[in-house]
């Protein structure tokens, strides 16, 4: 019993994908069960690292969606379109689906999954999030027998590489990105990393899972790390923190909810004082790690190679080869699918209001050097139910003294309330950073 | 459609597992789909902190493997007998099974996984390796498409604590094993756990899923840590090492090989100095983790809680969870079990002998405080093909010096008859401590 795939896209994941399957040697012995069938690519004539059968080769996408003889689809081509009506019209055609691509997953999850639940196909995504590491598969296996309070990632490589660099060698953002992307670890546009917005596709995806609901990614709240100076850094580390831009997706259940609320999540991407002793801390460099949190497992936590040519390829034919032990256990004709593997939640999921988040927050402000500023500020922030755990003058630099604060645990709502107020001293003159701490 | 369950044992861990079983709500929907229809213990009379209907509580457990609505079968009685007998009865009487018990697996698991496939069967072993930590179904599934090179772990909680404390504290092995003792954390008889056959039983089960080829449990080499002393923990941290229980699997092809061998394997636990930045050196107190090395995926490493009765249970439900997700899926009849579930490897793998291993020493010596003494070790082990890093003459109290001796990579047979020459030396008056450096 053969399996045969279409792969569509054959950039860097698409031939590391290639290489795995054409060597099954000390591998998995169900990957000699597993074929390339057809490779879709946008042009014939690109030199290639990798020699293909000439005719595995084509540029018309559409017919190896609808190619009676494929039974997985492989979508490696990334973007939203035509990636997204690729893998519907594969899903049509009853071809299974496996992807790696979380922006169309993280925005069209809703209308692939009802697809593929109405035509009785997986979709697979473990390379989504994470590349390598094996989170997505856990999370719905393994992990769902626990009531899931929070997962909590640093799924974004290049922000983490950018951060670690800044932390080791006190240097700003902008020189750390100017060398990152020089060295490739960060794109020309680096908008889509930087600014959170990759790390929030991946957190909408884990938090679906976790909790079993939909997220709108319009709702997820994102905040990157622009905004990180080297002196909040360096204020952190001194304070016993470091900064990493983490995402969370926890669940949300306010002690006034109305009996039976279940999926009330937050859902948030920004940059966080973490302790140096947390598990997460230290996850350095381009590495990414999951923390997942339940009852009654406690903490657990995923270590490893976010992104790659070999960690994301080793995840896509796991999914592949994951549908294939699945269909060969199966009759000829499986009567439902594995529900560990299908999405089974069409449910939204409530997010919470950022104003309505309990965290600890760092602020730092620049105040003029004036005898009652610190008593001021202490006064605002207890005005607004704001508890401080430390409020500390570091020093004077021009006329200026930097003032840095750390919280209790408070509503964000009160916190910024009480921001917005000090604006409008007299004595302080900006408040350059606030950052959340865990 | 319900999936019945038989539970034998019901202490810790089985009534972690009757916990989650009993509030399936907030966990994955398909819990609800499962029922807990007898559960085996010793006495009825016992006070049990769980309250059952006394009509599922029965003594005869080879009743409960023979019931015919019984469709898994829960062991978690432990020990060898009759825990084994009552697995290969329940799997004859076509039972899934699903175990903790990492003892029996790792000396019978030729018999009951050839009974498992000629039955038709799944034996599902999650909780049998690092406690709740998911690491059985990610080797079996996501990650073994890789071709896996190592498998390393802190997979025995009681050593880990001990090795943290002494580490932190700077205190003797024999002061905190009987500390852990009186804090629950070491058994009245700590052999298992601190002469390393609890490793060796884990390493023994996941070497065979990482390298798909059954390991004899006796040709495990297994070194505990009674013999290290505070005073080798504090050198090996100047020297930039942490000193941890690892065991390790280890695929080993020797350069001479015959062409097409694959299956030669280390397999091997003892107590191991382990750089400061190594992923696993920050693994402390009673946690457990597992790094997999392999092509293309790198390093991968999953850490958690590797006992207890949470995390436990959670692998015991997740796996019957898994079995039942498998059954859903499947026609009435199942063709054939899902290979990425069932164990389908039946040769033996051959394991190096230690002797052939090449790794770095750390050794300690006293000798006696005499001119040249540093010359004939060194000549010593040059005359062996031991080629040294760094030896240094720390201190001398008595009239006896300690050197510190670490050496490049090197076969452990010349190491070893390089110090058994030394043993002769007059100015050797003893050798305390040789351990592997990573």
């Amino acid at each position: 019993m053969a399996f045969k795939i279409g792969l569509l896209g054959f950039g860097t994941v698409g031939s590391g994908t290639v290489q795995i399957l054409q060597n099954p040697t000390l591998r998995h012995p169900l990957l000699h069960d597993i074929t390339l069938h057809r490779v879709g690519v946008r042009s014939l004539d690109k030199p290639r690292p990798i020699e293909l059968a000439p005719d595995l080769l084509t540029t018309d996408l559409e017919a190896i969606v609808t190619d009676p003889e494929v039974d997985v689809v492989v979508e490696l081509i990334g973007g939203l379109e035509p990636a997204r009506s690729l893998i519907l019209k594969a899903i049509a055609h009853k071809k299974h689906v496996v992807t790696a691509n979380k922006a169309v997953i993280a925005r069209y999850s809703d209308e692939i999954f009802d697809a593929a639940n109405a035509a009785g196909v997986y979709v697979m995504i473990e390379a989504a999030v994470a590349g390598g590491i094996p989170v997505i598969q856990p999370l719905r296996q393994a992990l769902s027998v626990n009531r899931l309070h929070r997962v909590t990632g640093i799924i974004n490589g290049t922000t983490n590489y950018i951060l670690t660099r800044m932390q080791r060698e006190g240097a700003d953002f902008t020189d750390v990105l100017a060398d990152a992307q020089a060295l490739g670890y960060a794109e020309a546009d680096p908008t889509a990393d930087v600014d959170g917005l990759d790390a929030a596709d991946k957190i909408a995806i884990l938090a679906a899972l976790a909790f079993g609901g939909r997220v709108n990614l319009t709702e997820v709240y994102c905040e990157g790390i622009r905004n990180v100076t080297a002196s909040d850094i360096a204020y952190a580390e001194d304070l016993g923190f470091v900064i990493k831009l983490l995402a969370t997706a926890q669940r949300d259940i306010p002690d006034d909810a109305a009996p039976g609320t279940t999926d009330r999540l937050q859902v948030r991407v920004h940059p966080t004082l973490l302790p140096k002793d947390h598990p997460l801390a230290s996850v350095n460099d381009v590495f990414n790690a999951v923390l997942i949190e339940g009852d009654p497992i406690g903490q657990v936590m995923f270590f490893g190679p976010g992104a790659g040519m070999g960690p994301t390829a080793s995840a896509v034919v796991s999914d592949i080869q994951t549908i294939a032990a699945a269909l060969k256990s199966a009759a000829a004709a499986p009567t439902s699918l594995n529900p560990l593997m299908a999405c089974i939640h069409e449910h939204y999921c409530t997010i919470t209001p950022m104003e309505d988040l309990v965290t600890r927050f760092y602020a730092r402000l620049l105040s003029k050097d004036q005898p009652g500023v610190i008593g001021k500020i202490g006064t605002c922030f207890g005005n607004h139910d704001v508890s401080l755990e430390s409020i500390v003058q570091i020093d004077s630099h021009q006329d200026l003294a930097e003032i840095v604060v750390v919280t209790h645990n408070v509503r964000e709502g009160n916190f910024r309330q009480a921001l917005d107020e000090m604006r409008h001293f007299e004595a302080v003159s900006e408040i350059p950073s606030t950052l959340r701490v865990l």
